[in-house]
């Protein structure tokens, strides 16, 4: 059975022709996929056109098709304004092919807010799902640690932050191939007395669970492989999200340039080096973040997305939809109330 | 006039050696400064005979004193039990010493708890102070940005929140040499309607003062150069600090370890920036983080600290002292009020 994914072509600081050009790479890798590319027509069809693109087999060109949209929601703008005013913005009409049954998954690198509003406003949470939350995988070493919500719900009650591990979880079995994840509550400390009252309630409902729950976790085990899913209010992750792209910008462009500048032949030999911490901290390298807990699939990508992430996107979008993440989501709750 | 600091000799990793070794430092360097070194006498005698040390002039070592403090707090003890059980902890004693008037300065390298919680139970608030808060400085580049609170106050207020930033303005000042302190509120987007109902009306309490805000700032935002002082709720402070910790030891662990296998000349050659990076995101640094709001003056310390820090934390308190900082505080917090 193909899976229809619809992209928001327009979205993302090199939209469209980045976009395009990413997703038409996934459609060739993958014979089942079928995309429609959201946009303003003539400016994708210009993209296909590209010898970039020139090269898809017919067989992969039909597999390829646009449905046209006039407007574009900006990075800056306020999400629920922009999707009030705009009623053919791309990333709206991209969800609306979603919420009528006509494409499994949406895909965008557009504003993040928007996304999210938007997901919320035309799909249905999945049964007994509180809030949906945005998950975004580290990679840390040898291991993947993915951090949900990192920006859908600011305010967390614990039923919340409950049903964002148990999501996590589902999530990083099916997807990232982690057998039993372990799960950890951030916290400022070990001790399960650590933290606010909401934080104290989330973690009885966690140790009480058949998660595999570690316990409360700190800021910097993001990076020692003690869990592979973190759970933390949409403020605290939002934070993580940007300290950890800025910091790790900040490092790297650092020891580039003094490396460049000292030792440019020694800066070859740990290229490869260079680029793995980029990516570490580059959550566009585990194509983008599903928002989970919709009756639907929206993947965000990074703002910055290239060719590359958008590919990856495709692969993740795709995975999601063949390996059912949803209805096992939906049936690991059920199972937990019963 | 001298200044009188008491030093927890027992807190910390490496105590008492370093933390002995770096204090005695800390009064070669500055003749006005008295030592009284809290802890297990014996121990710290020895240290004081050891080789290192020995080379301190007598007009030096008559500024050292030791005070006898027969219990210390470990650092996985909960602050409050540990507290009320060992009434003769060190950094028990040495707060004690500061609220008789015995000292004007308190540094630890203890249970960070236990040092909040002793000072926070035995000195006053300063006038008009609703919340102690913890301020750490990071290194930026060219400037340096100060986190407040890490930890003291999980749940803030909107007027903490706003006594917090010109407290730390004010720190800021008289301690970093900062002219006129850039202030942003940690939040998850630019726009002043961003975030919980407590950061905008803490939004509307920074904009209306004198405080130069430049509005609200993102995680990255710590690593821009674009404020000096950052405020935010010691929950989410605590995370970035140990995320920041934990994210920059990784990056800079793995290339020191690539460099060294592939290029081990090269990597002397970039030492140095290797240093600059690693003291970045380790405050001590800065010579410990400042309990700042309290009626004395309280410098809480790494656990890692060794005598480098220490020495630092003495030249802080100095100045802390010196330059009275508390004073300008309280005329601030005052001025505002009218």
């Amino acid at each position: 059975m193909s899976i229809r994914i619809a992209v928001d072509a327009m979205g993302g600081d090199k939209a469209p022709g980045e976009i395009v050009r990413g997703a038409a790479l996934g459609a060739k890798e993958y014979s089942d996929v079928n995309l429609i590319l959201v946009g303003e027509e003539r400016l994708i069809e210009n993209e296909l056109r590209s010898p970039d693109v020139g090269s898809l087999a017919p067989e992969v060109r039909e597999r390829i098709g646009i449905h046209h949209a006039g407007e574009v929601i900006q990075m800056g703008e306020s999400p629920a304004l922009a999707l009030r005013k705009k009623k053919d913005a791309s990333i709206r009409r991209a969800v609306e092919l979603m919420a009528e049954g006509e494409a499994e998954c949406v895909i965008s690198a557009g504003n993040t807010g928007a996304t999210v509003a938007a997901c919320a406003l035309l799909l249905k949470p999945l049964p007994q799902v509180l809030r949906p939350g945005i998950a975004v995988s580290f990679l840390t070493g040898n291991s993947v640690c993915t951090v949900i919500d990192v920006g859908a719900n600011i305010q967390c009650k614990p039923a919340h932050l409950f049903q964002y591990a148990v999501m996590a979880s589902v999530f990083s079995h099916y997807i990232l191939d982690i057998e039993n994840p372990k799960v950890g509550l951030l916290n400022i400390g070990a001790e399960a007395a650590k933290g606010t009252e909401i934080l104290k309630k989330a973690h009885e409902l966690l140790a009480e669970s058949n998660l595999n729950f570690v316990g409360n976790v700190e800021g910097n085990d993001i990076h020692t492989g003690k869990c592979n899913v973190i759970v933390c209010d949409g403020f605290v992750g939002n934070v993580i999200l940007k300290l950890s792209e800025g910091l790790s910008f900040h490092i790297l462009d650092t020891l580039e340039k003094a490396l460049e500048a000292k030792r440019p032949e020694a800066l070859e030999d740990v290229r490869a080096e260079f680029d793995i911490l980029r990516r570490r901290n580059d959550y566009s390298e585990y194509g983008g973040a599903p928002l989970l807990g919709v009756d639907g699939i929206g993947i965000i990508c990074h703002g910055s997305s290239d060719r590359r992430t958008m590919r990856n996107a495709v692969r993740v979008a795709r995975e999601f939809s063949k390996f059912q993440v949803n209805k096992h989501i939906v049936a690991e709750l059920a199972s937990l109330n019963t």
